[in-house]
């Protein structure tokens, strides 16, 4: 991976045959919107939705561009936040969506983190069956993660994205230099998504990661090969397997432990965001199949060292409040959605960059294992 | 098409890939639904939605067959009627659907007509992203048309069907004793749509119906035969286009102006119900050739004729209550779906069963004909 003299913007092709679509990577790309879907999509109307932290700083520079290029657009504000992804909002999207007048070939714009790329993208999959989606992921998880492989979603009382659909997007704008305004945090959260990529099946780039993780916090060329690593590695697996029925499982290394977490803190981002969550269990995953000698004890310290290291938790010791019973922690994963007919399906690893899918897992070991995790 | 013998149970096969899947036609089929899931679908679990018409008839026969066939089935019976595919009830039906933990592999199951079809199968297009889904049409139009093509729908206060999935059934049960309960009105209404398989490409089926149409309505083989014909020319439409991109615009045939006359009625189904405005439409589509010289003004008689000879509407005079003027009766034209960037699209024909998509009418053209076909 040299990194010297890197081009100024990368492109990731995702070759889904006519669901094809171009994923560009680099700093500046809000501003040159216009023209780059333009050169992609027929349609010369536009609706866009927005959180109310992106607004002010993106929104206007955004519209200039659409304007310049002979886009006519209106856009729509909503709170920021995980409750945004509700039925309520979708409504309101889609209302928005139609009274825009939007048809086929026209485009719900989504600008925003994953909370609004996964609520504007499931309107654009519903308005009229289906219309153009362009995802401008301004999070560093959603350039890396949601903004990529067409899942979308809102949450309901029974759960997390419990309704979406799949609609892939036909342009993928990942502005670099936006992650600059993003709170350190959030940076971190999505930084989890990156390594992930890493643990599951690409042990260089996770060695990278290792030497120039400080980089890729401060932006520029490495910043950018980071995320376009981890967008190929995302397309790669979605290609292989759009659908999710089986492949595109690995990426949830780290998830069913981590979105117990998320459950057992009741979502609440101020005890965790999901990167988090995903970061502990990921670290927990690779200590699960420790103990099931799956994977040296070695390969989980390491990955603990460096989520560490860039200053991630790595434990269930640093959620603060207390948590559930440990059986409540085991419900959740339970009710996961990746529980087929009752059977624990977890991703395990045999090392770094060898997870696997593992389809049944006794819940006995789950249960004395997070027994002994637990903080006492 | 000998009719003499036919078997108890026809079957249409819709060779759709993964997404492949049956229709069975034939009396009695309520009664046997839990031996054709089970033989079908993995999940041992359904979520029946049915309506306030339908449910007091046929639900207890389903769930009697559903149990003894070990599927575990909850329902919920929806108000009857048009109004009940908004987002409201797409909210009732989904939260009810996860409620009863209905999985990838378990079923939504549509038991009633049209309304009911395409609400539950948005709702199992959305829910998990997709759970399985079956139909069970019991009107004549969900049998010979929307059970049949993955469409799905719901109404906005922009407009009807707006939005939606594309999600096939896994299978289709069209059980043609059913039909026996349904009001005579309702059922001349489907019978516009079987009349238009026959118009769009197969003059055979059509002189075929002109003979038989009264067997049809009495039920028995020449109703299954009817609807076995319409079910194969629908699956073929839809196999050959499965998006509605090109071919699959020919279903619209009598749609367009039909749709029009709904909207001018303002839904009201005592005025207008779907199928009358389709045969009226129907009616028009071939008067409109025969004006613009495409057509013999004697195939538009003899479609005439013989809706009329069944008892359907054929000409604007014969709704109840004033019409808007011609002008808004255009423009509700123009805000169809089917408008492309501003282009008038129509299903014209060359004559019986040599229907066409014309992509480029001139709304002059249409406003003459509409002012001169108008009740004065
Ligand atoms: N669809 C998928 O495949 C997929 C994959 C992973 C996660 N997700 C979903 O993504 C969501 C999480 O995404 P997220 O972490 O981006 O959350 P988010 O959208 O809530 O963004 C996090 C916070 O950062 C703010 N923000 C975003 N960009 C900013 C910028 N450039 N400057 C300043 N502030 C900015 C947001 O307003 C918000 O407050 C979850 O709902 C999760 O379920 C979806
Ligand atoms: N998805 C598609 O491809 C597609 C195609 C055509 C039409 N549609 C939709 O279908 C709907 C119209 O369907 P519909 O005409 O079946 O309407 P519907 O579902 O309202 O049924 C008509 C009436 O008949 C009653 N009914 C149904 N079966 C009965 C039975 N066996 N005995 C007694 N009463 C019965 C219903 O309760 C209702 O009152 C519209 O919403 C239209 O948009 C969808
Ligand atoms: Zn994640
Ligand atoms: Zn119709």
């Amino acid at each position: 991976m040299n990194i010297s003299s890197p081009p100024p913007e990368r492109l990731v092709h995702v070759p889904l045959g006519e669901r094809a679509y171009d994923i560009l990577i680099g700093p500046g790309l809000i501003g040159r919107a216009g023209g780059e879907i333009t050169a992609r999509l027929k349609g010369r109307r536009a609706a866009i939705v927005t959180d109310a932290h992106v607004a002010p700083i993106y929104l206007e520079a955004l519209m200039d561009s659409l304007q310049t290029d002979g886009i006519e657009a209106v856009s729509l504000t909503l709170p920021a936040g995980e409750k945004t992804k509700s039925l309520e909002h979708l409504a309101t999207v889609t209302d928005m969506v139609l009274s825009a007048r939007i048809e086929r070939n026209d485009a719900v714009i989504a600008l925003g983190g994953g909370v609004i790329g996964d609520l504007a993208g499931f309107a654009a999959g519903i308005v009229r069956r289906g219309v153009r989606f362009v995802q401008i992921p301004t999070s560093l998880l959603a350039q890396v993660d949601s903004s990529v492989g067409g899942k979308t979603g809102i949450n309901t009382r029974h759960g997390k994205n419990l309704l979406g659909v799949f609609h892939q997007p036909d342009l993928v704008l990942a502005d670099t230099s936006a992650l600059d305004t993003l709170s350190e945090r959030e940076f971190r959260a999505g930084y989890a998504e990156v390594a992930k990529y890493g643990l599951i099946d690409k042990p260089d780039f996770f060695s990278w990661l290792e030497k120039n993780w400080r980089e890729v916090f401060a932006g520029g060329a490495a910043r950018a090969e980071a995320i376009a690593v981890s967008c190929q590695a995302k397309s790669d697996v979605v290609v292989e397997d759009e659908r999710e029925t089986g492949r595109r499982a690995l990426l949830n290394l780290g998830h069913t432990f981590g979105h117990a977490l998320e459950a057992a803190t009741e979502y609440d981002s101020r005890r965790l965001v999901h990167g988090e969550g995903v970061a502990i269990g990921m670290v927990l995953a690779h200590q699960f199949s420790a103990r099931l000698n799956l994977a040296s004890p070695d390969e989980a310290q390491r990955v603990e060292a460096h989520l560490k290291t860039v200053g991630l938790p790595t434990s269930m010791n640093e959620i603060p409040g207390a948590l559930p019973p440990t059986e409540k922690l085991l419900e959740a994963i339970a009710q996961d959605k990746k529980v087929k007919s009752g059977k624990l399906t977890f991703i395990l690893t045999h090392g770094i960059g060898q997870a696997f899918v593992a389809d049944d897992v006794p819940s006995s070991e789950v249960l004395g294992f997070l027994e002994e995790k637990r903080p006492k």
